[in-house]
């Protein structure tokens, strides 16, 4: 079918736009050189103009018109393209040309104020920015059109295909049940960890060893991607033969680099063992954010800050800092990177609090969207909501509601995946216990290419052929549930804080 | 003139392009994971056919059409872009698509042949390739068009605009007569520098450190550029604000490194100071091999070998290697690294037989396009040449006809740059010294910054809005000519093998 070789073409020439793009992206965050930015940023630009003019153009809808008619005929990859590709294609087509165009100059305004904003602490400032992008993202859903009367779950479903509300609020809510009451006992407990070692001072060089020590444990593929240093750590699958992770070094909280690290190998080696069946093609990616955060956060959660990936590496980390590590034993080691503490930022969160901050976001963006919350109130709800879940109140809105720069993107729907990858990530766990029991033993044992192995037959080589609560389903046989998840909360934190 | 406009933001737009694919190039080499070339391959390549389709395209023939018909109304600016656009699209468009197709696979299969035939040391291997491009290129010649029955001044242009073989002749011919009996008598003197105290370990690590400060001292612009090590030194100007170079650490010999160095940073220096007024445009790039060269040369000869120079840096340098240079003098130091002895192969020559390996590359390609030279008797040729310029005879293919991947990939007529290159900047060296006649202090003092401010004024900043020659003769009063640097050659070796 000749059609179908036409548009397969066309697709892998925006995909070769996007990953040349991409690696100017990754170049502009490890060292690209200042002066060349501007005549690099028209670069990126002039390649975006051509990729959002191809993903619009009259040409690729009648492709997808004429392939779409016949869905049933094609192969599964062409077939998921397509349908892929035609979803981009509505949500870009449907926003009028000027709309958009004065959205992404807004947006982009609105990233600066918010950093005006949030240095001066002063949300006053970005208020009319917020509204506005608000207001526009209420219209694009119009325009994209609202399902059940929900807004917000037009937004969701952005991010994170299939996922709605209904879902959300459920699992949410569960884990809230569990979490809030949980955090407070922690909080109330005298068997507090010790973490002052935790502060010393671990050179750059030592920190950046262990980060290659722990990376090739967890089967990063050194020929398949590289590791630099950036002011925030990322992943970038570029293709799947070139996945770069970055991770930051932090002299006096060697956590940083080494959580960092491991979250961002998660990510990576999800990009990296994609079927080789999709390269070059726009599935060859994960298939949601929620997914994604689910591999990064399996291997944070549950191998990095798990005891017996530490039996292994403990020693590992002692040698590169004697001094620092030296007198303290493995317990108290384990114990001061798993202390839970409610806190106001959610980029510092533990994993025990982490989804509260997260909650917060979602109850907030629903009441934008399906509510009849307003932007002018959120400082104050915000601050109301820290105070009831997480039992701290921020004293400014640089610690509250201007922490994250999320909503100045105009990134509505985005959060809650940042909490259903560790859902996901939960019970991934509980499905792999069933065909590795012996879990913990490959872990003290720095075997881990059993757990990659697992992780790539349910999740990682599908790409963007499944779609995320498939992929869950397939793997685990469960919808999206909290059971896993309180139950490793309420164990692990019991025993590390001695509870009951 | 709204055909202006169009015409600008199109060129812009297949700079836009360039740039990309330039950066992928430097990725590529600078430690892109090798799983992901092929892919990375594919990407080039779609941007490449971008760039060639648009620099073919009827729609590009149409407004340069309309401009070229109204040359003297444009701007300076747009009337040389019309005319770089131009020259780029008759070269590419005389060439029938299909003869260029096979052409691109022929030079890619030769290469790759090459490297075997260079590895096996077999000429026999490599010759049906040699013999096949060279015909390509006769025909090529044809289709572009023969000037005075003289094919090789065709070629010549491509690289070196406006430069013929009579001027060629008579300078090389100038040159070959001083430097082979002077290099005959260096072979002579009993004066032979000791040069064993240059072969000591050097770690990598102060190399570079070494490589930081004279680039500094040069004044190379870190805000416009980077440093990395690569197997292959170069440079790359992917715009005006962002001109990388690259040099090699070989921890036996320091010179690799420092030498590699200056030389790039030359190539760089030009690129990083062209007006800011031809910004995105094709103009903003050096306009020759040659003026290219004339700067790398400047400074790895002039500056780099210069005694003065060292005054200024040889304590910097004992000072990263003590062992190595803290009992050898400034003289001995100096005198070593001035060697010159004649030698098989070119990348590893001096600068006073180097440009003997460049005419004897000439003499042949003269000889394979304007007279009657056969492939298959040029290494017999070559061996002849060497013995007669050089006083050294190969003793096989690889370290004589097939030493150089130039004609593997159809490069003919790009040799001569090489000692253009260095004639250029011993003629530019002459008239700086009518301006800066404290030179030799300015480097005694490293103080450079008077140096590079000159050559910005008559070379960089003009970017490829001049011809090499205009360059030439505006910043020197003078045409092409070999008087220069026969005598810097006569006066600098004179005086460390003390001649006569």
């Amino acid at each position: 079918m000749e059609t179908t070789e036409k548009f397969l073409d066309y697709v892998k020439k925006m995909q070769a736009y996007t990953e040349a793009i991409g690696l100017m992206y990754w170049d502009l965050r490890t060292g690209a050189p200042k002066k060349g930015v501007d005549q690099r940023s028209q670069v990126i630009g002039t390649l975006s103009s051509e990729v959002f003019g191809m993903q619009t153009s009259d040409e690729l809808a009648t492709m997808l018109d004429e392939l779409g008619s016949n869905l049933d005929s094609l192969d599964s990859i062409t077939r998921k393209t397509v349908e892929k590709v035609k979803k981009e294609y509505d949500m870009s087509k449907k926003i009028p040309a000027d709309e958009y165009k004065a959205y992404v100059i807004l947006t982009s305004k609105g990233e600066s104020v918010w950093e005006e904003a949030k240095e001066k602490s002063d949300f006053s400032l970005f208020y009319p920015y917020l509204k506005e992008i608000v207001e526009t993202n209420k219209r694009f859903v119009s325009y994209w059109g609202v399902k059940d009367d929900n807004p917000y779950n037009t937004l969701l479903d952005e991010y994170e295909p299939g996922m709605t509300t209904e879902i959300l609020d459920e699992v949410f809510g569960e884990l809230r049940k569990k979490i809030v009451p949980l955090a407070k006992k922690i909080a109330d407990s005298p068997n507090q960890p010790k973490t002052d070692f935790l502060f010393k001072h671990f050179p750059k060089d030592k920190q950046q060893q262990f980060s290659y020590d722990i990376l090739k444990q967890l089967g990063y593929d050194f020929d398949a991607g590289r590791l630099d240093a950036t002011v925030h750590p990322f992943a970038t699958g570029l293709n799947r033969g070139d996945v770069r992770i970055t991770t930051k070094y932090d002299e006096n909280d060697f956590r940083t680099a080494v959580f960092g690290t491991i979250h961002e190998c998660g990510h990576a080696l999800y990009e990296q063992n994609i079927s080789a069946d999709l390269e070059g093609l726009p599935l060859s990616t994960g298939t949601s954010m929620g997914i994604h955060e689910s591999q990064s956060l399996f291997y944070e959660n549950f191998v990095g800050r798990n005891e017996n990936f530490w039996k292994h590496n403990y020693e590992t980390l002692q040698g590169y800092a004697p001094e620092q590590f030296g007198a303290v034993s493995a317990e108290d080691f384990l114990a001061a990177i798993n202390e839970s503490k409610s806190s106001l930022i959610r980029i510092e969160a533990d994993e025990l609090t982490y989804p509260l901050h997260i909650m917060i976001r979602y109850e907030i963006e629903k009441g934008l969207f399906n509510g009849d919350m307003k932007v002018e109130d959120l400082p104050q709800i915000w601050n109301d909501k820290y105070e009831e879940y997480l039992g701290v109140r921020p004293s400014n809105d640089a610690e509250g509601i201007l922490q994250d720069v999320h909503w100045a993107g105009g990134a509505f729907g985005y959060f809650p995946s940042y909490a259903l990858g560790f859902l996901y990530a939960s019970q991934l766990k509980a499905a792999m216990l069933k065909d590795l029991p012996n879990f913990d033993e490959l872990c003290a044992n720095g075997d881990l290419e059993p757990v990659k192995n697992w992780l790539t037959d349910k999740v990682h080589r599908h790409g963007s052929m499944k779609k995320p609560l498939e992929i869950l389903t397939e793997a685990t046989g469960e919808g999206l549930n909290a059971t896993h998840l309180v139950e490793y909360l309420e164990e692990k934190y019991g025993r590390i804080y001695q509870l009951d």
